[in-house]
């Protein structure tokens, strides 16, 4: 950790680590799904010009039956799957689970992942530039819905010649995403992942969520939003690496950090001060200044509050009702120390769908490392997703 | 809710919540520990002058057998019983165990409560004034340990001309001090109670702390802890506002915030905006902003440092052999819904008194109310502490 973080202290900090117009576009496609009419938003408001960035790996077929959509969590982005390149932060983000003969098996599926709007990798959010004032949104930038992001992203499926995907895969907001393409298009997902997700957020990851906000919020450098044109390294940044900071404890667990870290100390401690470092703060930091250099905090604001204005069932008669829309069969995964998406409202999800009469399975990943288990633990989740989406295809197949 | 919240809001924020010199006493005794000579702190440094801000109720009996220590927790203070008074923020913090006829019955026991070095309602702390600079502290103000607290308050015991508490009882920062008091003072504690708390803070509990700290220090209006002389209101009160709320989501539970606030919005839900509230985001925010008017932000972050750095086994050979040294018997209270201070970390604290002999009692707190559980179920914790403490006395009068 120690050399990592001192490479990343010899590089200055941006404004903001969102990816601008002019960068390197990595593995990036875009496309402008409003084809010159604005897109509505669910909340109100419009956008006038609505990029998706996202990327593709695999083939798909002659008769596009073997897409699968994955669905990215609050600070994901496109790039999902593959190595590093200068025009990403790092290599992909679920590349243990997708790739040739993995679980999500690119020599037989064509995957495909778009950052959100909202986002800030590419896709179109706060840090991008306002077509009407030729000016970067911030705090302009409307509040944004999981719903507007499935709109957008069936825009996108049209344009790829997708009308139907086999699959759509999402782990916590990209659980979110997924539930709403099952609900919202029934007849487009063939079948639906969803792992460590709920079905509407509830009070307490509101509350995660608004404290987040509120520590960035906190942050004079913010400046409302309004912070693009600052100085290099006058962003936001320490309101985000608290907000961060919060947002790691509750992705992890409180066994994985006495496992890891217990009381160690990074100073000495013969003499008290409030500088002292114990080992977990320094990991918290670490984490929080990675994130600096690759996200944007307005995007970090607009996403949280899409995550808790996730609520299924809004205006469709309450989440059972909305549950019961889906077709395709469901394959839900839960972590046994994830306390930031508890097991329980995963299986309100499960119970809802099953008493439809949809098939459904249901995996207990056993992991320490909390919610962000559904991301680590790919050895106990790959099995059941690699079946799923064989029984899948065989049914594509047939019909 | 709304009308404290209005009535709060017509007043003018002050730099600190902070108690100050010259602000109404209130029921306040205030003792200086140094009696001239420097106090000095275990973790280096000295306080010049150490002032104790204490209340007292009922009467210390001809053998000074009937006292009772009250510890508070993080931003508890002196004012743990009676009725509120214009110089303190409101009635007594633990006004329901702690009066005539209840479990500290103030006709039977003389009990005490100080506000802890460090704090900011009367006991030294950074918003004092610093003896050599006639300023207040700020940054300069010493990280105090709840090992220095208890030789603080070992001296107002002795001022006060108890040489052996009947019982010494906390929650949470108090159960810390509990435990530091039974094990640098076996002799001096007749029995121990000690609430929803642990023998030496967790890397989770650490890790809530720096990220609280972190909002605090991300506020720029904290000016390294040196802001008061900033004009009024030009406190840092955004980050301690976010630090709280951080707080008052693992004060609680998920199933309590689900039972009180579920997705209920304070504004209409028809246009989705970044101001947007929920009513668990409404309270929290009213939480914070209450806070802000009765604490300090540089005794936020001094205390939780100390919460931090508490671990009884420090220099003693682990918190196994530490807790063998007490010699008074333990009543243990854990709470089901507490996430911050699990019943695993109580357990080992009674574990490690029972195994070197001493008589343990232990009562399971049923309660939603998640770590706040220990202040709020009264009715569950009363009849064991009035138990205890009955037996306590027989034993005293025995001896």
């Amino acid at each position: 950790m120690n050399q990592h973080r001192q490479d990343i202290d010899k590089e200055p900090l941006p404004v903001t680590g969102a990816w601008r117009e002019g960068d390197d576009p990595g593995e990036r496609h875009f496309l402008d799904i409003t084809g010159g009419r604005p897109f509505p938003l669910e909340g109100g408001g419009l956008l006038e010009k609505a990029v998706l960035a996202y990327e593709t790996w695999g083939r798909l077929n002659a008769t596009a039956s073997n897409a699968v959509l994955v669905c990215h969590a609050l600070t994901g982005d496109s790039h999902a799957a593959g190595e590093g390149h200068p025009g990403h932060s790092g290599p992909g983000w679920w590349r243990e689970l997708i790739g040739p003969g993995a679980a999500l098996d690119t020599d037989r599926y064509f995957v495909v992942c778009a950052n959100v709007l909202g986002g800030c990798q590419g896709s179109s959010g706060p840090a991008s530039v306002e077509p009407v004032t030729g000016r970067p949104y911030g705090s302009r930038f409307p509040q944004v819905s999981i719903r507007d992001n499935v709109r957008a992203q069936a825009r996108l499926a049209s344009h790829l010649g997708i009308t139907r995907w086999m699959a759509v895969v999402g782990g916590s907001m990209g659980g979110m995403q997924a539930l709403e393409w099952a609900v919202t298009f029934p007849d487009r997902v063939g079948g639906l992942i969803a792992m460590a997700t709920t079905a509407s957020a509830s009070a307490q990851q509101i509350a995660w969520s608004a404290a987040g906000r509120a520590a960035i919020q906190a942050d004079a450098r913010w400046r409302g939003g309004d912070y693009y044109d600052a100085p290099a390294g006058e962003g936001p940044h320490e309101g985000l690496i608290a907000a961060r900071m919060v947002g790691m404890i509750h992705y992890r667990s409180d066994e994985e950090f006495n496992r890891r870290f217990g009381r160690a100390s990074v100073e000495r401690l013969d003499r008290f001060t409030l500088d002292h470092r114990f080992d977990v703060e320094r990991y918290l930091r670490y984490q929080g200044e990675k994130l600096v250099r690759r996200f944007d905090a307005n995007s970090y604001l607009i996403l949280n509050k899409a995550m808790d204005l996730h609520d299924v069932g809004r205006r469709r008669g309450g989440n059972r009702r909305a549950l019961s829309r889906i077709s395709g069969p469901l394959l839900s995964v839960s972590v046994s120390s994830d306390f930031l998406y508890p097991r329980y409202q995963q299986m309100e999800i499960v119970d809802a769908v099953a008493e439809s009469g949809c098939p459904v399975e249901h995996i207990d990943i056993t992991s320490d490392n909390g919610h962000d288990g559904f991301l680590t633990e790919t050895a106990q989740v790959a099995p059941g997703v690699t079946d799923f989406l064989n029984r899948l295809e065989k049914d594509s197949e047939i019909t």
